[in-house]
C-alpha cells in the first residue's frame, strides 16, 4: 500500500544509517532506546498519525475554531478523541525528564515521531508543541513551586500551555510591547494588557491553560532589558493542585487565517476586571534572555512543522503521480497507450525536486535533533559548548530555510495533482495553506536571516560557523575515496569552500559602514548556507548509499547499481539516493552558485533606491 | 493618497514611453486613441476597477458561489451591480469589431485596463474573458448565422461564454475526451457528454450562456483529430434572438477550491436527457485546430491574470511597509525612534524584489499586447508573419513564467505583512490563493515549458526564437551608448548570448534520442527565458529612464541623478526604474545564468532514477 504523511525507508535511513540514532543506547541516559525500541516508538507513532490524527486533518481546515459568547473555543469535534489517545500514549514529553512524565527518549528519535504527527495535522499537533515549550520554560526557570503545580500537568497534556509575546505594536519587535505586571504585597503579579496572535490561547480540550506572558514590571527599564516573564494561568491553582478561581484572561477573537485553521489564534486580554494575577518565572527583567533559552527548541520545531507538511505532500504528489493516467509517453508518439504522469519527464523533475528537499531536510532536522541528544551527553564544558554552538547555527536554517523550502515543496505538490490539486477534494492545497504561517511565526524568515547573518556567523570570531563548514569538509574527504561519487564530490566541495568565502566577506561588511548592504543579502545567505548544507546531506546520504550498493551489486560502477536495483528493492532504494544527490547538486545547485556570486558582489541597489522610487 | 491595484506612474511608462502607443493613432485603425484617450480610458478603468470591481473582493472569497437545487448557480450578490455598470461601461469588448459593438481599441491600452480590472477580481472578471474568448471563437469560426444570434450579447455582455475542454480524464491530455456528438437531419448536432472545470459554467448574471463545447462525432477518429468544435446554448435561441427551450445543459456541481471562490468552477452533464443540441462550429474534425487559434489569446490572458494580482499585492505590501511602524533603523541602534519597515534593508529587498518582477512583467505583457496589435496592422504577408512569430514565442512566457512569478509575488506580499499577512483581515492572504491556479488552468506551466521547448523554439528552424533574442540585442546596443548603465549592460549581453547558447542546445537535444533529458529541462528553460527577458525589459526600461534623467539632472552622472531624484518626484521615478533594473541584472540574475549551466549540462538523473527509488 502507498505510503502516507513520511517515506519509513528513508525515516529508517536518516535515524540508523545516516545519524546512527542506536549508538546512543551506548550511553546510560538512553541505554532503553536500541534499534529495536526505536524502531518501535515509530513504528507507534505512525500508527496514531495515519490512523487517528491524519483523519481529524479535513475537519481541521473546514469546520476550525469557533469562540463561542462566553469566550470559550470549540475546536474541531474529531480532536477530543484524538487528544485523548495522544495523552494516553504519552507522546508530548517524549524526550523530558521521567522524574516529571517524561519518556527520556533522544530528540532525534522523538523528530521522527513528529514527523509523523505534525504532517498528520500541524493544526492540532500546534497545541502540544506550544504545551512542551511552556513546560520547558517551567522546567528551565521555575521555582519548585511552580514545577509542583505545573510541570507534570503540562508534560501529560491534561493542562495546555501557550506563549504570550506579540501585542499589536509590538511583533517582530518584542522590546516594544506594552503589558504591565503590577507587584502586590504577597510577590506574585498583578497583570493586564493585550496579546494577539496567541495558538492555542483558549481551547476545550484541557481543563486548564498556563499562559507564560512577557510583560513589564511597573518602573523597569524601556525596550527588552525591562521585560519580565510571568506564569499566568486561565484558572488559578488551588492548594491540592486543581483549577480554581477564573484568572481574569479573556479570549476577545480569534482570527479568520489562510489555513492552519483547527489552531486557534487567539486575541487574549489579561486583567480587564483588574483581576489577572500571575507569578514571576525566572528574574526580573530577563524576560527576553529567557526567551532566547528557549528559541533553539521553539523555531527548529516551526522548522519541523514545514518539514512534516512538505514530506505529506511529497507522499501524496507522489502516489497520485503514480495512479493518475494522463497523456502518452513522450517517446512512443501519439498512438502508445497512455500513461502514469510519473512517466512525463516534467513530473518527474517536479517529483524529484520534492524528494530533494524533503530528503535533505529531513536530515537537516534530524542532525539538529542528534547535536542536542549530543550536547545533553557531553562529557567536557568544550564538547558541550561545541554542540551549544551547532545548534545555534543550524536553528535559523531550520527554522528559515526549511520552512521557505517546504512552501515551495507544497506548491509542486498542488501542481503535479493538475486542476484537482486546486479543490479541496485532494489534500495538497489545505498542506499548502497550513505550510504558509511557518514562514512567519516565531521569527519571521527575515528576522531568521538576520540572526544567521548579525549574530550566528560572527559569532566567537566565526568559529561555529566555520566548524559547521568544516563537518561538511569531512563528508567530502569521505566521499572523495568513492568512485561512483567523482562527479558530485568537487561541485560539493567547490560549493561548500565558496560558502565560507561568501560568508567571510558578507561578515566583515555586516561589522562595517557597509552594514546596510550587508543585510539587504542576510535572506540569500540565509538561502544559499541552506541550499549547501542540502547538498551536504546529500552527499552523507550518498557516500552511505553508494558503500550499500557496492556490497549489494558487488562492484562499484554505475551500471551495476542500475542492474541490481531493478530486482531489489533496497537497491533501487540506494540508488534512489545517489540520483537525487545527483540532481540537487547538477541541476539545482547551478542556481545557488550564481546567488553566491551576487551575494559576493553585495550590490546597494535596495539601500539605495529613493523610497518615492518604489512607487506607488 | 496611496494607490491600489497598480502603480499608475509605471502604467503610463510602459504604454508611453516604452511602447509608444500613441504611435499606433498615425493608423487609420487607432486614429481615435491618440494620448489623450489612451489615459482617459486608463482613468476610467482605474475608477471603476478600485471603486467598484475592489469592493467585491471580499465577498467573492468569503461568500463564494452557491449552487442552488435546481442547477443554478448564484454568483456573489455584489457582482450583479457592478456587473451592470462593467456591461454600461463597454468594457468587455474593447479591442473588438465596433461592428459588433467592440470599441475597436489597441490591445495594449486594453491590458492597461484589463490589469486594473483583474487585479481588484481575478474571479469577478474571469466571466468576462471567457465571454470574451468565446465570442472571438465565434467572431473567427462561425456563420453568419451563429454571429447574428450570439456575437454581439457576447461582446456586450448580455449573455456570457465559456470553453467546455475538461473532462474527468481527459484534462491535460485534451485529445482522450469521451464527449459525443450525433448529427441530425437537420444539420445540428445531438451532445453527450460531461465536463469538468468549467469556470463560469454556470451562473445569474446573464440571461444565457453560450458553450462552446470540444466532442466527438460518431465515427471520427481517435485522440486529437477526431475532435470537433460546438456551440452549445444554455438556452436554445429564438428566431428573434431570445433565449428560448432550455438546452439540456445542467450544473451538477461546483467545486470547492483554494481560492478563486467567487468563479464557479462547474462540472456540467450536457444531454442527460437526450435533448442537448449544438451546432458545428468551423470545420468537422479541426476542433483543436480552432482551439489553437484562439489559444495565445486565452493563455496570455492568464499570464494578464496573474500579473493583475501580483501587482495588487505589491501595491498592498508597498503601502503597509510605508506605514508600519516597527523596530529600529540598523545604523541607529536601540536607543533610535521606530521607524517604518521600508526602512530596514531584508523588507527593502522583498518589496524590490517584487518591483523587479511586477514592472518587468508589466513590460512584458503590454509588449505582448502591441505584438497583438502591430500584427493586425502590418502591410505585408512577411510583417504579418513576424509579429504572429513573435506572439508564438510570448504565449508560453506570458502564462508560463509570469504566472509562477506572480505566485512569487503573492507570497512576499503575505511576507512583508508578517502575521498579519496570513489573517483575512489584509487581502493579501486571498491574493496569493486566487493566484495559485494561474499556473494551472489553461495549460499547466509544465505544458507551457513543453510548448515553448517542443514547439515554439523549433519552429522555422529556429528563427522566431533567435529573432526575438535579436530585439533583445538591440536594446543591447541601445544601452551600450549610455554610460551610466556600463555596468548593466554587459551582463545583459551575456545573459542573452548564453540563452542563445542553451536554448539552440537545448532543442537540438529535444530532437534526438536525448529527448527525456531535455524535457526534464523545460521548465527550467522556460524559467530562464522569461528571466532573460525581464532583464531584456529592465534594460530597456533603464535606457530611457537614463535618457530621461540625464535631460532631468543636466549630465550623465550617477551622483547627479541621485541629487535631482530627492526633489523632483519625476526624477526619482526614473531612478527607482534604474535601481529596479540594477537589482535584478545584479542580484536577481546570477541564479539565472548558474540554472543555464545546469540546463547546458543536461544531467539526466530525473530520467534515469527507478521509478521505484522515488520511494513510498
Amino acid at each position: 500500500m502507498a505510503q502516507l504523511i513520511a517515506d519509513r525507508r528513508d525515516v529508517d535511513f536518516v535515524l540508523h544509517e545516516q545519524m546512527k540514532v542506536g549508538d546512543l543506547a551506548r550511553h546510560e541516559k538512553f541505554a532503553e532506546f536500541t534499534k529495536k525500541t526505536v524502531d518501535m516508538v515509530v513504528s507507534e507513532a505512525r500508527k496514531l498519525a495515519v490512523k487517528e490524527i491524519l483523519p481529524t486533518q479535513q475537519e481541521s481546515d473546514r469546520v476550525g475554531c469557533t469562540l463561542e459568547k462566553d469566550g470559550t473555543v470549540r475546536v474541531p469535534e474529531s480532536f477530543h478523541r484524538v487528544n485523548e489517545l495522544y495523552k494516553d500514549g504519552e507522546w508530548l514529553a517524549m524526550i523530558d525528564d521521567p522524574e516529571w512524565g517524561g519518556q527520556g527518549m533522544p530528540k532525534t528519535l522523538a523528530l521522527a515521531a513528529e514527523e509523523y504527527f505534525y504532517g498528520a495535522n500541524p493544526a492540532f499537533m500546534l497545541y502540544h508543541g506550544l504545551s512542551h515549550g511552556a513546560a520547558n520554560l517551567v522546567n528551565t526557570l521555575g521555582t519548585e513551586e511552580q514545577k509542583k503545580y505545573y510541570l507534570e500537568k503540562l508534560y501529560s497534556g491534561k493542562w495546555s500551555g501557550t506563549m504570550l509575546l506579540t501585542e499589536p505594536e509590538a511583533g517582530s519587535d518584542v522590546g516594544a510591547l506594552q503589558s504591565v505586571a503590577t507587584r502586590n504585597e504577597d510577590g506574585t503579579y498583578n497583570i493586564s494588557g493585550t496579546k494577539i496572535f496567541i495558538s492555542g490561547g483558549e481551547q476545550d480540550m484541557v481543563e486548564n491553560i498556563v499562559h507564560p506572558v512577557l510583560a513589564r514590571i511597573e518602573g523597569a527599564p524601556e525596550g527588552t532589558p525591562g521585560i519580565s516573564l510571568f506564569l499566568v494561568p486561565k484558572y488559578r491553582v488551588n492548594e491540592d493542585g486543581t483549577p480554581g478561581e477564573f484568572n481574569d484572561v479573556v479570549c476577545t477573537g480569534i482570527e479568520e487565517k489562510m489555513g492552519l485553521h483547527g489552531n486557534s489564534t487567539c486575541t487574549l486580554t489579561l486583567g480587564g476586571r483588574g483581576n489577572c494575577i500571575g507569578t514571576l518565572l525566572g528574574q526580573e527583567n530577563k524576560g527576553m534572555r529567557a526567551m532566547f533559552l528557549m528559541m533553539n527548541e521553539a523555531r527548529q520545531l516551526v522548522g519541523l512543522q514545514g518539514f512534516g507538511v512538505a514530506t505529506a505532500s511529497y507522499m501524496y504528489a507522489l502516489n497520485y503521480a503514480r495512479e493518475r493516467i494522463q497523456g502518452k509517453h513522450l517517446k512512443s508518439g501519439k498512438d502508445g497507450p497512455s500513461v502514469p504522469i510519473i512517466q512525463h519527464p516534467d513530473v518527474r523533475r517536479q517529483l524529484l525536486t520534492m524528494k530533494a528537499y524533503v530528503d535533505g531536510m529531513r536530515s537537516l532536522i534530524y542532525y539538529g535533533g542528534l547535536t542536542h541528544d549530543l550536547e545533553g551527553l557531553a562529557q567536557s564544558d568544550a564538547e558541550k559548548e561545541k554542540y551549544a554552538d551547532r545548534a545555534a547555527i543550524l536553528t535559523p536554517i531550520i527554522k528559515g530555510y526549511v520552512t521557505d523550502r517546504a512552501l515551495e515543496v507544497t506548491s509542486h505538490g498542488v501542481q503535479v495533482y493538475g486542476g484537482y490539486g486546486y479543490t479541496q477534494e485532494y489534500p495538497v492545497e489545505q498542506l499548502m495553506r497550513d505550510c504558509r504561517i511557518f514562514q512567519i511565526y516565531e521569527g519571521t524568515n527575515g528576522i531568521q536571516a538576520m540572526d544567521l547573518l548579525g549574530r550566528k556567523l560572527g559569532m566567537k570570531k566565526g568559529q561555529p560557523f566555520m566548524d559547521y563548514l568544516g563537518e561538511m569538509q569531512k563528508t567530502v574527504e569521505a566521499a572523495r575515496q568513492i568512485t561512483a561519487l567523482e562527479n558530485l564530490t568537487p561541485r560539493v566541495d567547490k560549493a561548500v569552500n565558496r560558502l565560507g568565502e561568501v560568508a567571510a566577506a558578507l561578515g566583515k561588511a555586516a561589522a562595517s559602514e557597509n552594514i546596510l548592504n550587508a543585510f539587504a543579502f542576510a535572506h540569500p545567505f540565509l538561502d544559499v548556507t541552506g541550499d549547501v548544507t542540502m547538498a551536504w546531506m546529500h552527499l552523507w546520504r550518498s557516500v552511505i548509499a553508494a558503500e550499500k550498493l557496492e556490497k549489494l551489486a558487488g562492484g562499484p560502477d554505475m551500471e551495476k547499481f542500475a542492474e541490481k536495483a531493478a530486482k531489489n528493492k533496497d537497491a533501487a532504494f540506494y540508488l534512489g539516493q545517489m540520483k537525487t544527490a545527483d540532481f540537487f547538486v547538477t541541476n539545482l545547485l547551478p542556481a545557488t552558485m550564481g546567488k553566491l556570486e551576487a551575494i559576493a558582489e553585495t550590490n546597494g541597489s535596495a539601500v539605495e533606491i529613493p523610497d518615492a522610487g518604489f512607487g506607488g
